[in-house]
Formats: C-alpha cells, sequence, structure tokens
C-alpha cells in the first residue's frame, strides 16, 4: 500500500534536544506535519549501551508507525550512531539520522581537512563520524571529543554564562591545539550554545550543526520517494508532541526552542511497545 | 517463615552514587553482606516522575527479593522521596530510606533552626525534607535548594575543580544569605564533593551526609526484628553488584568510591521484574 503523502513525519530523541531538528523541518518543509516523540523517562541516551539505544529506538519506531507517520527522523546523534543500521534493516518505512547529512557537510567545507566532533560520550566512542568522513575523503583527520556537561548546562538554562564559557574552554582547547577549521556539534543540544562555542572558537572555524542539513535530507527524501505532502490548507495544529514522562516540564523547555507554545504533550508508556 | 540472619542486605540507587551509602553499611556493620543494584540503564532519577520511581522502585525490590535479601536500604534520595511509603505499604520486608536519617540528625544539630537541603529537582520539590524535619521540630524553618549540574560533575570527575567550585558558589550562596547552620546532602554523590561544599560554606556550617546515619538506622532496624547477622567466617565476598547497563563503566567508577576493586558486576534486564 503507497503510504499517505499527507501522513506526518515521525521524529524521536532522547528527550527535547531534538525540538532542534524539528523546528529545521518546520522551517524548511513547511506544509508537513510532525509528530515528535521525547523519551523524556530514559533520557539521556548519551552513557547508555548500545544494545539499549537500539532497543529504545524500536520500541519508539513502532510507536511512530502506529501514528501512521510516512518517514522517520532519528534527531538523536545517539540513537542515529547506534541504532540507524539496524532499524534500516528491521523496518521497511524510510528513516534518516543526524549523523549523516552532518559528516557530509564537514567534508565539503573543511579545507585544511582537519574535522573536530563533539557529542556525548555514546557518539564520540562509536567513532561514527570518523567513518563517514573517511568513506566521503580517506584525507580528512576526525578528532572527537565527548563533552557531557553539555547537556546538563544547557538544561539548566545556563547557555551565556561564565561557567558555560569556562567548561567550553576546558572541552574545546584540544580543537584549537590541533588547528581543526571545522567542527561538527554532534549532539541537539550544542545548537543552544553555539553563540558560547562560537566565541571561544573564533569566527574562522566552520560550525555545523547538522540539524538544517537533516531537514535538507529529509526534502531530498520525500521528493525522491514521492512523499511530499500536497501542502493543502492545513485545518488543525499540525505538529503533535508525545514524550514518556513529565509532559509538563517538556512544554516548558520546547516553548524555549519553538518558536510557539506547546499545549498538546501527551505522555505515553513507551515500554509497552 | 523467619528470614535467614545470614541473608544479605538489599541496597540499591539509580546508580553508582548509593555506593556512598553501600560504603558506610560495610564499614558500619562489617559482618552484613550486601546485594547492590544500580539502576544504570534509568539513571537518573533526578528529573522523572513520581509515578515512573515508584515503578522503578517496585521493579528494583523485586529483583532483590529474588536475591534473598532480609531488609532493603533505598540508597538513592528520589527514591526515597517519592517511592518509600509506597514500597513499605506493598512490600512486609523491612524497608529504609535515606531521607530520614539525614533529617534526624539535622533537627538535632541544627543550633538556629535554619537547616538547608541540596538534591536532585526531584527530591527538592517532593518537599520531603521539609516534612520530616517540620514534624521533628515545627520551628524550623528550611530551605531547599536542587542543584542539577552537581551529579554530572562529580561523573565528570571534577572534584576539586574551579567549575566545581564556581557552581558551588552559585548555587549555595542562597544558604549563606539566609544563615543556614545545617545543611543536609541530600543526594548520594553529594559527599564526593563535600570538601569543594565545606570549602565554600565555611567551618562553623555543618554538613549533613545521610549515608552514615543511613547506616547506623539500618543497624538499629536488624538488632530490633533480630536480623543481625551471626557474623561467622565468610568464605567468599560479600558483596554482589548489579546494574541494569553498561556494567564495565560501573566498575570503574565503584573502584573510586569503594576501598577494593569491583570484580563481579553482572548485568540484568530491570524492565523484567
Amino acid at each position: 500500500m503507497k503510504p499517505d503523502r499527507d501522513a506526518p513525519i515521525g521524529v524521536f530523541d532522547s528527550g527535547v534536544g531534538g525540538l532542534t531538528v524539528a523546528r529545521e523541518i518546520m522551517r524548511n518543509l513547511p506544509s508537513e506535519k510532525i509528530v515528535y516523540f521525547g523519551d523524556t523517562a530514559r533520557v539521556p541516551y548519551g552513557a547508555k549501551s548500545r544494545e539499549n539505544i537500539i532497543r529504545y529506538s524500536k520500541q519508539i519506531i513502532h510507536f511512530l508507525m502506529e501514528q501512521q507517520v510516512k518517514a522517520i527522523v532519528i534527531a538523536c546523534n545517539t540513537a542515529s550512531a547506534f541504532a540507524l543500521d539496524e532499524v534500516r534493516d528491521e523496518f521497511e518505512i524510510p528513516i534518516i539520522g543526524v549523523i549523516e547529512p552532518g559528516a557530509r557537510v564537514a567534508a565539503e567545507e573543511t579545507k585544511n581537512k582537519r574535522v573536530g566532533v563533539i557529542g556525548t560520550v555514546g557518539t564520540i566512542d562509536s567513532g561514527i563520524h570518523a567513518s563517514y568522513l573517511k568513506k566521503l575523503d580517506p584525507d580528512i583527520t576526525v578528532i572527537g571529543k565527548a563533552c557531557p556537561l553539555f547537556v546538563p548546562l544547557v538544561e539548566e538554562g545556563w547557555l551565556h554564562d561564565p561557567v558555560t564559557m569556562e567548561v567550553t574552554a576546558r572541552y574545546l582547547q584540544e580543537f584549537k591545539d590541533k588547528n581543526v577549521d571545522t567542527l561538527i556539534l554532534g549532539c541537539t543540544h550544542y545548537p543552544l550554545i553555539r553563540s558560547t562555542i562560537r566565541e571561544f572558537m573564533g569566527e574562522e572555524v566552520r560550525l555545523v550543526n547538522p540539524a538544517y542539513e537533516t531537514a535538507l535530507d529529509l526534502k531530498a527524501l520525500l521528493q525522491k520517494k514521492d512523499l511530499v505532502s500536497a501542502g493543502q490548507e492545513q485545518e488543525e495544529f499540525p505538529y503533535r508532541f508525545y514524550v514518556s514522562d513529565l509532559a509538563d516540564k517538556f512544554k516548558a523547555f520546547a516553548g524555549s526552542i519553538l518558536p510557539y507554545d506547546v499545549e498538546t504533550t501527551k505522555k505515553i508508556d513507551i515500554e509497552k511497545y
């Protein structure tokens, strides 16, 4: 059966961070509907095992398919790193992650072929950015660095703050020392401290936010599969939000990322999927 | 059926933090065996809902009872805050938490009746320390403050660090301003940055680490229930460790808290309980 072009896009993340990806999809594909799932009961994914992240991702995809989505975006770097290949093998629905789009633009943009990647412990230890980048250009040197304090600093709301600046300096000095000219923001929370990272790294270093590139990849994918929404007048609010815990807190944080209030967040029991 | 006096004590936490409580039990009740469970797949508990924390705690208690423990210590402030009353109603086995022992000693020690409490968002929002303290002495003023960056700073290993000092100053200045003379370390990770907290708060403020008091409460409970171990020569290592994810990382961190290497950590699927 041909999927419905007017079906929504499924987008998921370990929590609120993936809303930075959803935001880019809203901006760049304004006629598409979105069903967003934030796994707030099991957040963070960054220090958990491959095996558990794969299990979580499969449960969430089952839930999103029940919502009759036409395509799925894994808007979480750790889940993209650990689970994308596995779930593409298992499910027929088109699925994209956030690692490949970021790696591709970094490979295109670097001049001196020295690319830095920051992310969670899980994403960095997986070495997945390096493996994509090396496939694109074997001459690229990739330097990865896990930055586990960035997510809690963002969630504390200390976005422009002396503490965040000091932590940024501590984590990123290595990239200056090693002369990278391109830095991938390999975690969906990091665009929220982009200006602090920019201030430390300087104007000359290219910061890659994979969210934007992912939205463009999604657009290309929908075109290729003939799944672009007809874009008729939408009668109701086109975005639905689900979480696995504490819907109210999610709503408050979502309001700081998205350009409007999130009214209709529902909590579901993801362990049932 | 009378429980076996030589059965182990069950101790659980959302992750490694509860080992600071296990350590005090090992020191103060050296003839007791321990089965420790760290819920590393679902850590942290601090920002999750009451409902989920109760569900997690019940699953873990089912697991510990399968290990034939004779008593259970909830070595996690958030789980003690949300789940202790519920699980005491549901299970016959003796269960103690870490909130009441800490509150009791704080009520005894404060001179000016101004007590501060630091902990996770969940623990502080629950207001449970205040409710115990007010029962003990209605004249006590309780000032609570959630410190969500402390756990990731401890887990990053930045125990004596200018960043941790700055974050400490930011979080704790309010307690100086409000002239508290007693501060409860209401999260099991916090004793690991006790010296940084001490440096900021000064020698005159009493810091209460509920772990020690909890071990003494456990001792009294075992005596009352006639469950003290006969203390015969132990033939094998008396401590067993279980986790729900990434046993190796747990072992590494455990080694920094406990005075010996943790050799025998097993990973189990806690969602089955």
